[in-house]
């Protein structure tokens, strides 16, 4: 059986946490460039794309990150904690976009 | 023979530059909110990895504009021009990531 | 404490198995299919990059009900059999090209 | 104004055409190699994710490789042809899923 309420206990790692934090004020930085970058009326299409490509990169870091202090934590203690069934729905969930 | 100068003439479409900064200064907003997110001590990994997913498809859409504006009015006329090795080059190595 | 020959217990489940091995063999019928269609010499591009991506399409369905099923019997209980470690990086290893 | 009729004659380049035919009966050698990996009751999940991954790399070659070539033979040269937004439709669709 899942019980949802479970899942108020499975907080994020603080060293991961503040890793991503710093990380995604970072990247939330490289934005602001694209948006200045943008205001330029002879911006090339293809230096937008590379920038979009190194956010993406960032953020594809800081992802994987969460994941693995996800999996580490939380994940391969599923079946102990007895929320196996939500635990692998939410992963599946997540890691169709990747 | 392709000749990189050409490119200074290259610029994004105006009202895709103007939709692309709009659409990443909102990003930028959605980055920032997964940044005091990540201050609060019981966030929940799966809810941070959610949120960095959406970004990343806001990020993907914005990239499809700037990519779709380039392809109409840059590479299909690169022949005309005589930059399409360099168009193509610099195609592959941005599409790669995707 | 990873122990790497404990996986030698961690067979995938028959139902998944059997169901991945009919996709595949689909799979391999839809790729001669692709074989045969590059022997005509008016094959135009974009149609066979539309059948490399529904077998790319395919092969991801396929992987996604082997890694449910590998997250569900394998990784969620990973903690209670000591292996968690090991497991992890796994799936860190083959998650990282999706 | 653009006529898909034009595209009777966008043939895929022989060589590239050449070249695409045997990495893809490559390709359907390891599937089979994958279903008959599949037939072993104690086939474990990650080796099968591996040899997935390694299909799905394979075939994503084969694509930049068709891809590429499309883009020097029809794409750069679409206004000349007059058939550029049907030729960006096309690659736009196909390019999503990567």
């Amino acid at each position: 059986m899942t019980d949802p309420s479970d899942h108020c206990h499975l907080a994020l790692d603080p060293t991961v946490r503040d890793t991503a934090r710093q990380r995604l004020a970072s990247i939330r930085g490289h934005v602001e460039g694209i948006v200045r970058m943008l205001e330029r009326d002879d911006v090339y299409c293809v230096d937008v794309l590379r920038q979009l490509k190194a956010v993406d990169g960032a953020l594809e870091k800081v992802g994987d990150t969460v994941l693995r202090s996800h999996l580490h934590h939380h994940v391969t203690s599923a079946r102990e904690r007895g929320d196996a069934d939500l635990i692998v729905d939410e992963l599946m969930e997540i890691m169709k976009y990747r």
